[in-house]
């Protein structure tokens, strides 16, 4: 059990890069600690209003000369007017490894203690500043590197998320204890609720839950990047399309710590949204249509991309690309798959791919853009199509309000569950009681989100995902 | 020619790491730009008390919605009680390296630009907040990683250094000025400066410019390590004892960056000072005694080692070790550098070396340790031996300012040769016009260090070395 009553500290940033490293101490003993070892001429750091800078520098008392251990700035904050909502200072001093581990030994040895990874953030929790659900926010603004995700993450850490949470609660809660007043008075065989009115209150409730549940495949898409398979047969121009695409943002990824590159993925971010590209490979010489090695894993990563890019050959014949389509079409899930069909090559002149035909095989289901991954012909269309179909689901989105933490939606799901048993059990016309269950499971499902409801193991968990000094 | 009234702006931590990212931003626009895009519920940044930090919202105004780019907070520092002494913000936000650009971008769309390496520093300079010494000392600080090195660099931040050489200046002036007097009345044949007067005065200050000269050696040491040479025959058991001494701080070094660490040199740090190991080699069979092959490069390492190592072995012939030792006695400085004879092995009982002859040999030159690399016996005198040597040293030097810099030491030993050539001109009674012309040489020399006089070129040299955003 971690102790949440002392004084922690701990760099924000990484020492040794840059030009200053800033140290961050919380706790109540934060500003008398700080006064052990800081030498202002505008007095102490206890005296000192909150939101105010102090000028001074750190001395080891230890050492009879040469005690001077760096100049610094220390920021003032005052409870609860701080990010933890305890007193707490901010030192801003030189940027140097050495300094700022001399500067925390210092604070330890006058009475904090190094800070666990996101103590800081979990103080800000358990002292009512954020809820859960804007703490996990923290985390993932700090590593949003789009504007979608940022925008996504912003949203969530400004609280509007929780909102609509808190919103949904409160009409469970109202069902609930309508139920319950139902209950108390149950031995009067009196129906205080009118069970047509509740109906309707639990089945618009149970829509928001399961909208903000199924936001969860877009947001984790926006969060970790769309995932866009490319299928096709070899040599029909893979590789090429993904070096095309790639090619001009490469500067732009590489510039993100952490982000996945191996054989088969690649990151793109077009008008601001990041793309994961996903070669499938698997799809063999049309006459033995798919092979059985492989075949699994494509078609795992075909049923989890969003958007399927399916590339045919200009030069191939009909009846082979046919083929190909047919076969893909037999797996794909139309309703939340988009599907585009690249027919390229179109620069050779032997071109025999007959479009019309194709549409018919897409049965208006696919969009079909003609391109060159060689020449480039085709690709503004093919990233301005991409870009539009993320940004038209967005729109669709109700209030931009989407999940994007796994362990949100998996509390949404069970939720959204709970919610169903309820509504049959209001149309089986099962005692009222039975209906209260299933609502006080939903109610707890969604109070783990925001914390309302919540174990030491599981912010122990969270937290823990956090870097030192956040 | 670098542009000093406008605004300018840089990330002063690493976007991307930690829990935080601080944006500097300094200028005459300094405080309006924050304002035009910084939302905070106590009023504009223009309002705001010098040394107050704001909590608000970074916002995109170019954005109807969603134009919320991060909660930050904002440090307001006026002119002149600020870094530059200029008016200036720091703008604190999540540590992600695309909200950091966001910020950046959106600041200088309204009026600023990104800084050059070292700008804010150099401006601190331009402003009379700090001499040049003391900014030079500032990359020094950051780039400390032991205590001695530390203490050198931030007696040198703190002005200490430039007192000295302010000191130094005055005397010289004086004497200056005296002969001066006497050549303003040159024409009556009267001679003012009473010349013994000048002599000594003129002695006292070139002592000083010369002990300040001949501080770079240890100063440089301190800064780059102490170079240690350890020379000996093959398979005396040099790696081996590299290997035992960088063993228990190679934890310690790796956390350093920047540490040279090639082949044939090895950092370690004892009591707080950074040793340079050098591995020579060159010495091969003691019948040859030193072949021509690779001679050359050994004897240019042992001549620039502070301290060197002499590795014997125990089980060696007498005659051959004292052929050894001769050959390096023939070659050694024993003013400057400090001779240390490692009898090695004597853990294996068929020891026949004749410690009574090294200690002839060495004239008492030498310090004399038996240890065995292998067994660790003798490792803790020998590193005990070597952090005394420093520091006996270190407390010999005067005052404790030793100059690191080398464009310093260039500047104080042309400053020395100025006054040796004024001391000579005084001795031989030439005309009081040659003596003043010497000293007004050293005092432009001295004047290059704290930055009295100096060129945008040196400028723009010295602070290119800076990173961006100090």
């Amino acid at each position: 059990m971690l102790e949440l009553n002392d004084t922690i500290c701990a760099p924000a940033t990484l020492p040794g890069t840059g030009a200053i490293t800033v140290i961050r101490m919380s706790g109540p003993e934060a500003l008398a600690i700080t006064d052990r070892l800081f030498r202002s001429g505008r007095g102490p750091v206890a005296a000192a209003a909150g939101y105010t800078i102090l000028y001074g520098t750190i001395v080891d008392e230890a050492l009879l000369q040469d005690s001077i251990v760096d100049e610094v700035l220390v920021s003032v904050f005052r409870t609860p007017h701080s990010y933890t909502g305890e007193d707490g200072v901010e030192i801003s001093c030189h940027a140097s490894s050495y300094i700022a581990s001399r500067i925390l030994d210092l604070l330890c040895a006058a009475g904090a203690r190094l800070a666990e990874p996101g103590e800081f953030t979990r103080r800000a929790f358990v002292n009512g500043k954020m809820d859960l659900a804007q703490a996990e926010a923290v985390a993932d603004v700090i590593s949003s590197s789009t504007s979608a995700s940022h925008r996504v993450a912003m949203t969530q850490l400004k609280g509007g998320y929780s909102a609509e949470l808190a919103s949904i609660r409160e009409a469970l809660v109202e069902i609930t204890s309508l139920l319950e007043l139902e209950l108390d008075f149950s031995e009067e065989e009196v129906e205080f609720a009118d069970r047509s009115k509740l109906r309707f209150l639990l089945d618009s409730a149970s829509t928001r839950v399961h909208a903000l549940a199924d936001s969860f495949r877009l947001g984790n898409a926006i969060k970790n990047g769309v995932p866009v398979a490319i299928v096709g047969k070899p040599n029909v121009g893979k590789s090429t399309l993904l070096n095309a695409l790639v090619g001009e943002e490469r500067a732009l990824v590489s510039d993100i710590a952490g982000t996945t590159r191996d054989s088969i993925e690649e990151h793109v971010t077009l008008s601001g949204v990041d793309f994961r590209f996903i070669d499938t490979a698997g799809l063999r010489d049309s006459s033995e249509t798919i092979e059985k090695m492989g075949m699994d894993r494509t078609w795992k990563m075909l049923s989890e991309a969003d958007i399927v890019l399916a590339m045919l050959d200009a030069t191939d014949s009909p009846a082979s690309s046919a083929d190909l389509l047919s076969s893909l079409a037999e797996r794909m899930d139309f309703s939340c798959q988009q599907w585009v069909i690249l027919v390229n090559k179109i620069d050779c002149n032997k071109k025999v791919n007959d479009i019309n035909k194709l549409v018919l095989l897409a049965e208006n289901k696919a969009i079909i853009l003609e391109i060159s991954a060689l020449t480039g012909a085709g690709l503004t269309s093919l990233r301005e199509t991409l870009a539009k179909l993320v940004k038209d689901r967005f729109s669709a989105s109700s209030e931009s309000i989407l999940v994007t933490n796994s362990r949100h939606h998996e509390a949404l799901r069970l939720a959204a569950d709970s919610l169903d048993a309820a509504q049959n059990a209001l149309t089986s016309n099962l005692s009222s009681d039975l209906v209260a269950q299933d609502l006080r499971a939903a109610l707890y499902h969604l109070g783990t989100i925001t914390g309302m409801v919540s174990s030491d193991e599981v912010l122990g968990v969270i937290f823990s995902r956090f870097c030192i000094g956040k």
